[in-house]
């Protein structure tokens, strides 16, 4: 990475290095309760309290001229309670004082009291025909903020949207299977416990507010602020600097809007918040799944069709939970090309923190379902995972489940690669090690793969000026959120440029300045990002060259760009090099924009069209050693395959299966938001865990496969490894002791419950 | 100005606002002396004091793989003094420490001895036979800066540019004149005591250096602070944002690259150094001047030739005088059709404070002189002032002094303008009032004209984005020195995109991100910028345009935009809000890039060619009246008339009268550097005397002429007012009482001088 030495020495700049003069402090008095009417709510104390600036409430805000709701879908969240909590945890009240401590001493004479409601923790409990509603209406904007999402809103009480695909003829495709399947899996809410909070900072500058923020997609952000603070889009400014960590838990604002009225409310003074660790777990979480699939198979192996039920548990709030049910939903019949596919999706408000985008965008919850049962098939059919895999796995031609035409596919080669990288068929498990093996520890293996999409359509647009002295900037609103955007496109500017990498600089995100781009996310940036920038460098390098064949009096046609200079072909004397072009042209500058636009969408009836621009595709295979005595799974070898098309930074994209693999094992095997009582009971990294070094497995690799003709599209990494791996996983511990974990994550706990059962029934 | 409330509530932010975490305070150590060698410089004890962090020295310097010298013309300036001072207050080193008082206390132990040599404070000293160089070699770039400025080096000892023009046949001119006038003018060192002293913050983050400055031209600091550190342009940064008053001292850097120096030293921790009011007068200065005109003039009025000598007191250093000595020598012969003309125009080194632009770029100067002759021609001719004036302007078709031809000359207007307004032929002067009045005191009247050019060939880019929302953003590198410039775009950008000014913004200047301007200065800017801003805004207008037309299904012909909004005409509506059709284009934002570029330049060998892309031109009467006891002057009354061409924003370019009034009045009858023994003798705002509004005539007015079509081509206004004021004042003084003051400024102690002389002589 380019920025490297400024990470290892703790000079990066991140939201959190921003002081200002004279910058309050912000805090968040938040609900215990999971599901509650707001009976009273007194903060006049707290309002007269010395060095408290400015105090937020609900009927404050209802009273005030700022805009009380926000959200990127559906405006069905208030920054802070409006006469009802609907989760524990929610903000009440947020106060602005000149330190913490004063702040905290202000939220602590906030009187409020409550009468609680029943809280509906799991989207079963919150669609039992009496539970109450959660919200008493739907509110929507007078125009459509995502052009790819179909609000079907009315699909039932605390159902909020309903994804909904049909291809082919569901009955048809089940009278033509000889065997019928049906499972149901679950997936828990889980955190993003990214290594930096969400924090904010916001200024008031005469009639503009600048917020300083750990927002991965900037314009985003400035959309919802502008909409709480009632004001054009461009007198708000969002700046972006270096975040520590995102996976889909900064892409939709949770906090700005939040800072941006408590700021205003203190009459433009600088006021920052930084969430504690323990305020992520009510910030924004992993959906919750319930997904039931039920599978026809011919007896040699044929999936001809699939009907498929999820609900997603998407919190208290809609967030952007409207478009992930799409994605989950088209996603669930997995990467097989299945002739009858029916699937429905359905997002449910629940009193547990708003869920939204998690790396892999609802792909890990659906893959876990379909992966596993897919194993359970192959077991009953007796053929083998791979075989059966194989045999069903999407070709160019085929048609994906939403009827959209598959190219680039590249699963035999990726499922191959991870079956050899664990010795699949050419040996039994590997012998278990250390004391007490062979008594109570059991190996076995398994193998899993999956697809996803990325957002489509899709827009980015990037400018690269050349300088008078021949270097360059690129000018981009891609967040570097740790994935190292800013040395990819660097490079892939510099590499149209013609230019040494250490003569082109990137920009932060700026929304004042830097040009639009839709979102950091859906491992769309190298791609979408990547190309925007291709182009504008391209027409840079372009107006270089003809500048060039001007001054040296030469056709364009004979004049070659390189390493920062241009010279006649054949005579390479007669050269110029950039700085003097520039300079001699007189603009100052060369600019160019490029633009990047993808096609797509799906229809509102029946789900189907183009959901992706191209498809995103990975395999795993893994090795498990598992205790049968304490039940605990150990990760002897895991092996995950990703096609590429193709490498822009080997480096980088190594790291991407790296946190792949970590991720991957962690939702595997650990991961997990314990509700308790309808509160987290579990929102610190003591008792929430993640994988630490020593739980990730003993051998592993992750293989990135390239387009053979150097010349492939570049496919996103950042999502596309860990979805396989949990059921790799799950699959692997069948194999070695014959028990199916259902529900992730797989706990030792649950391993010895299922071991005991299947020894009673034995 | 769309900034007014922010200006009255101190809330409009400005460099001096920027703090950072960590900051350190630089100061800085000035010569005593104007002249001479530095013979030993010991700065260890400086180097060991606990919370210095950084020490600069010429030895320190010279040894370090920073660039010792910048300059935008010629590298001739030091970051701090190497083996030798040039002027008393050049800075000798400089200090970063954690605070203030630590940076002076470690200055006061810097020793540094010196040899003193003979100071050259004016040009006519530093030409004197025995003067010895001030500088022993000529530094040059190894490539043009500006491609404007024509380089003569070698004119002689201390002379570092040499600016001829040689129109028609001198010797044959003279031969048809009945008289030729030759007389000498002269004018002083005068500070800009812009209200904010220059002031910048600089930080490293990794390999890039950001600088928040007082810059009024940021890519002119970036390019000379990436030179200092040898670092390409694209990785330093120069953000730019209220700059309070630049008048031509902040255009080009002068404290930058030693900030950046020093933060570099300190191993890039933030480092602010804020000039002090004294400082101030050894940063920048305008240049001394002494100008001999020689005139030819038939007797009946017609000038047929003119020679011009002028020498410029241009400091220690190059700065930006090769250029200003250039637009000085073909502005001196004025505002006349003169077929014969000679001009030679020397910029010499001097120990004083190095000159730059100053408000009115030379034209101050030369205007007193020429237009103080020409009033001494008419009285000698008997030939009324306005009449001579009237006879000889430059009119549509005349030939300028660089032969270019002229067109959209407005001069017999502006004259007649002021003339009638100050009752130039309708009466005597009006009687004098108050106490005293009759016994001692005078009345007269004055006018005079002047024409200034602005930079040619010049180059100013923009762009332009809608937002989602329908709101737009301008992005500029013009800057925000006070004259509103933020506001202009902002209205030119709403013109044409035909949306209410409140929903456009317009960005500070960004380097890294806002297009490439060439400079804030030289009255350009609405001209230029206003130009690049309404190209990048028509064009997104356009885009507005055609997809609207699109999605209304009519043909682009057929739709109108105004407010916000496109509908089919006939048929309102049919229409979508701006933001609905930005929305619905999927583009996130429209995007568009305004360049304006004029051509122009002169022969090298002949001075002569396109100078200017159009001209500035004014007019100026005063009454005066002048108490012959004390010789002290009052101007009653005074009327400006100034070429808008097309006035853009009433309010703002009115205040542009008043400001040229001010500095007018200042430089007639106040303002000067005293020299005394070398150093300057009132270098604080109590004894170097700018106007308060005591000072201010009487009664005033400033008319702004526009072209009646109304669609004139905006002219700058910035520094058009002020040039003719001066002679004006002087021509009235000689109206009031016969006495003619040749050298600025006209202080009560010459008026009565000059008076006993004459009384003497009578």
């Amino acid at each position: 990475m380019l920025d490297a030495y400024q990470r290892v020495c703790g000079t990066a700049m991140f939201a959190g290095n921003v002081e200002l003069p004279g910058m309050l402090v912000g805090k968040v008095l938040r609900s215990p309760h999971a599901h509650a009417r707001i009976t009273s709510l007194d903060a006049s104390l707290a309002e007269r309290l010395r060095g408290v600036v400015a105090v937020l409430t609900g009927p404050g805000l209802v009273e005030s001229d700022l805009n009380p709701y926000y959200g990127p879908v559906l405006p069905d969240r208030p920054l802070v309670a409006i006469d009802k909590v609907r989760y524990a945890g929610e903000p009440v009240a947020a106060v602005a004082a000149v330190d913490g401590e004063m702040a905290e001493e202000a939220l602590a004479l906030i009187e409020v009291e409550y009468e609680e409601l029943p809280a509906l923790i799991t989207p079963e409990e919150a669609l039992a025909p009496d539970a109450p509603a959660i919200h008493d209406q739907v509110r929507r904007r007078d125009f459509v903020t995502y052009p790819d999402i179909v609000l079907n809103t009315d699909a039932g009480r605390n159902i909020f949207n309903h994804y909904r695909l049909r291809k082919g003829d569901l009955e048809a495709g089940f009278r033509q299977a000889d065997f019928v399947f049906e499972h149901t899996f679950r997936t828990p809410h889980q955190q993003h416990c990214s290594l930096e909070p969400h924090i904010t900072t916001a200024r008031m500058d005469g009639d503009r507010m600048t917020l300083w923020s750990s927002a991965s997609s900037p314009f985003t952000a400035r959309f919802q602020v502008a909409e709480t603070l009632r004001l054009p889009q461009s007198k708000v400014r969002i700046i972006a600097y270096n975040i520590g960590g995102a996976y889909g838990g900064k892409t939709y604002p949770r906090l700005e809007p939040l800072v941006a009225a408590l700021c205003w409310r203190a009459g433009g003074r600088p006021v920052r918040v930084e969430l504690k660790r323990n305020e992520e777990f009510y910030t924004v979480t992993r959906h919750a799944s319930v997904v039931t699939l039920k599978t026809g198979v011919t007896r040699d192996g044929k999936i001809v069709a699939r009907q498929v039920r999820i609900l997603w548990g998407a919190g208290a709030y809609a967030d952007v939970s409207p478009r992930l049910i799409k994605n989950g939903g088209y996603g669930s019949p997995g990467p097989y090309h299945i002739p009858h596919i029916w699937v429905d999706s359905y997002a449910v408000y629940t009193n547990t923190t708003p869920s939204g985008g998690f790396r892999g965008y609802a792909i890990p919850q659906v893959t876990w379902a379909s992966e596993s049962q897919i194993d359970l098939i192959a077991h009953d059919l007796g053929i083998d995972p791979l075989e059966l895999r194989l045999s069903n796995v999407l070709r160019d031609g085929d048609l994906f489940s939403t009827a959209q035409e598959c190219s680039d596919m590249h699963y035999p080669e990726l499922l191959q690669t991870v079956a050899d990288a664990i010795g699949w068929r050419t040996g039994p498990p590997s012998p278990p090690e250390g004391e007490g093996c062979g008594v109570r520890a059991r190996r076995g293996k398994g193998i899993a793969c999956a697809v996803k999409g990325t957002i489509t359509p899709s827009t980015s647009t990037a400018s690269v000026t050349m300088n008078e002295d021949g270097s360059a900037t690129v000018m981009t609103s891609t967040t570097e959120v740790g994935q190292g955007s800013r040395t990819v496109l660097a490079q892939m500017a510099a590499d149209e440029l013609r230019l040494p990498l250490e003569r082109v600089s990137v920009t932060f995100a700026d929304t004042d300045v830097t040009p639009w781009d839709q979102t950091t996310s859906s491992s769309r940036s190298t791609y979408m990002m990547g190309t925007a920038v291709r182009r504008a460098a391209g027409e840079v390098r372009d107006q270089v060259l003809d500048l060039a064949a001007s001054m040296l009096e030469a056709s364009p046609a004979d004049v070659e760009v390189r390493d920062g200079r241009a010279s006649v072909r054949g005579a390479p004397e007669r050269g110029l090099e950039f700085g003097q072009i520039v300079r001699r042209s007189r603009q100052g500058n060369l600019l160019a924009s490029g633009t990047f636009q993808t096609e797509g969408g799906l229809d509102p009836e029946t789900g189907l069209g183009i959901a992706t621009c191209h498809f995103h595709q990975s395999a795993a295979g893994a090795e498990v050693e598992v205790d049968t005595e304490t039940g605990r799974v150990k990760v002897v070898n895991l092996r995950l395959a990703t096609y590429a098309g193709k490498v822009i930074n080997p480096t980088l994209a190594e790291l991407q299966s790296e946190g792949n693999i970590a991720f991957g094992v962690g939702q595997a095997l650990m991961e997990e938001m314990v509700y308790d009582g309808g509160a987290v009971a579990n929102p610190n990294l003591s008792d929430y865990m993640i994988p630490s070094i020593e739980d990730l497995p003993q051998r592993w690799a992750g293989f990135l496969v390239e387009d053979p003709s150097g010349e492939g599209e570049v496919h996103g990494l950042g999502e596309t490894g860990a979805p396989p791996i949990p059921p790799a996983i799950g699959n692997a511990i069948y194999d070695a002791v014959g028990v199916r974990i259902k529900d992730l994550p797989i706990t030792p706990e649950k391993v010895l419950r299922e071991l005991r059962v299947k020894n009673e029934v034995a």
